[in-house]
């Protein structure tokens, strides 16, 4: 149970999936909706075709979907691979973190050789501060500052201006900012895709495993100016995306009132979930997301302890130990439906229950 | 129609992809095996899950397969990915090729940085001859040789004595040698899995694409020393296997019926091609994989041409244009059912009656 360095959630693989309950992966508990579904089942059928190499209809389908001209996407096995590939083609020396973040960050940068600066997005235990000022005064030319937005593991979005003004510090230092969007489909008002065209220096890296409920797909994108896109796909592999991660994005069109309903639908089961969890007593930041991250400090037990005894009623949680600048009190809970948001909470009180 | 440096064969996505005839990826025409095809149809379940990050059942399923011990295995997302890892771990200096070969391997060296060197595989025309002496002469500390065995685009299988000569060779200089063993499976003895316990520096890496038929699913390995495989799964990214590649895994038990139909079947095949090609005046390598190599300068034509003009009757081949040290009149044809096969002769040999 003791987690290392870059241990993640979702961990389902230990008997059958669907024997958990997972809290500790992100996932639209809409599930994938159907449009995108059948494109996927039906894509069985080009098994036996190399993908287009070129990736046109993914990257066409990417772009409509994003609202940016097919010039700017890259496609990309997973949101993890963009960030990788963003790392490995744009080379920073230096790697700026805003910590706790997930853990996928230092690991990137470490194998890119570039080294890893952590600089701290909470004040004190409860605070979310955008460290505007500690960004300013560490970053210089190449480096590169990843910000996830909204980010992982709080939920709290950051607005438009505050990642303007940090694409001006990159901008003004000679750095790159790559923001994070692998969660923007819950808050699609801050999404900076429209920014690209300006900001030779602003990479977006997205993913379409959460909203669209297909972390098994292995689908993500690049979104930047079409010159860093073009530089990025030149030393891209062929062959990246599957035929089912391509057939995928062909469900992309006409899938915005399936957003629009698990927007809705998460508004109202995070606003239920974190308050009921406030009432046992636990701290829980506030989120857009689609997840809760709490501080268990006040109720007396460690992620740790909390995700082995929830385990053990087939629950998984994030245990966030392995999150740099945070203590082993913090946990990450996924938003999912109501009833299983009420499993939760009825586990969760027995173990503080039982622990009183 | 004209070819850039890195372009494949597999074309087929201008229009639907069975609009076409296709001799330019070399698939197994028995198609995928209903064992595999039914594995990746159920993993549409999976879908919704992240994928076991330690790829557990993906690694032993490829090591029963391989006869290799499963800390020996690291699963990728293709063959090309595996290539691509194995060099940007190793970082070598300098990436030795024997042209022609599968183009990729310049751009992944490319990519990773190192200075390629090409050695010439042909003596003359026609003469298939692995270059011992220039190796010895030209490897030193720090290189990677890499080999494709059997050799893409000729057919050609060297022998494990030769290929023992050459890791001797990059032992005693201190570089790595990778055997690119993507069509080993139409010639299992040669394979050379049965060394990495003993060689340090020997790396293999292999697809199950061509014997499988599904390249569309995107499934790869690196097979190695165990603390090789270590040191790479240690700067692997997460979950880069899909649910789909992970659940085709699952097919390869009991599959060996199939693959002895499969060689079989190519056997026959390939030699009927081969014969009917020459009776055309075309030179054809032995070869002993699913493809058959051709110098088309005797009968006047150049390959691009050839492919342009099969192209109008919906046949793709393989122009070799774009391969390092080997002029405009060599290309390569998949072998196929004999209908396909036919219908390829009947198409060829009307372009060379016309030019007549």
């Amino acid at each position: 149970m003791s987690q290392n360095k870059y241990e993640h959630g979702g961990k389902v693989w230990d008997g059958v999936p669907d024997r958990w309950m997972d809290f500790s992966a992100n996932i639209n508990p809409l599930g994938c909706p159907s449009v995108i579904r059948d494109e996927i089942k039906k894509a069985v059928q080009y098994i036996g075709y190399y993908p287009d190499a070129d990736m046109k209809s993914a990257t066409r389908n990417i772009a409509d979907y994003l609202g940016v001209d097919k010039s700017c996407v890259l496609p990309t096995n997973g949101g993890i691979s963009a960030l990788h590939h963003i790392v490995q083609t744009a080379k920073p020396q230096r790697v700026i973190i805003l910590a706790p973040c997930f853990v996928e960050y230092r690991h990137i940068a470490e194998v890119g050789n570039a080294k890893v600066v952590v600089l701290p997005l909470l004040n004190g235990r409860h605070s979310v501060e955008l460290p505007i000022d500690d960004i300013k005064s560490v970053a210089r030319a190449g480096d590169m500052l990843i910000i996830c937005n909204p980010v992982n593991p709080i939920g709290h979005a950051f607005s438009k201006d505050e990642i303007i003004n940090c694409i001006e510090i990159m901008n003004s230092c000679g750095g790159y900012i790559v923001i994070d969007e692998a969660f923007i489909d819950y808050r699609p008002e801050n999404t900076m895709t429209s920014y690209i065209e300006d900001n030779d220096r602003l990479i977006i890296a997205g993913s379409l495993t959460k909203m669209f409920a297909i972390p098994g797909v292995r689908l993500g994108y690049i979104c930047a100016k079409n010159n860093t896109i073009d530089s990025m796909k030149s030393v891209q592999m062929p062959w990246v995306l599957s035929c089912f991660a391509s057939a995928a994005t062909n469900g992309l069109k006409d899938i915005n009132e399936f957003v629009e309903r698990s927007i809705e639908s998460n508004n109202v089961n995070r606003r239920a979930l974190k308050k009921r969890l406030e009432e046992l007593g636990v701290y829980v930041f506030d989120s857009c997301a689609n997840f809760l991250f709490a501080d268990l400090k006040d109720v007396g037990v460690t992620a740790k302890r909390l995700a082995m005894r929830l385990r053990e009623e087939n629950i998984l949680i994030r245990d966030c130990s392995n999150y740099d600048m945070i203590d082993e009190c913090y946990a990450r809970f996924a938003v999912k439906s109501k009833h299983d948001n009420d499993s939760l909470l009825k586990a969760i009180k027995g173990v503080l229950d039982d622990k009183g």
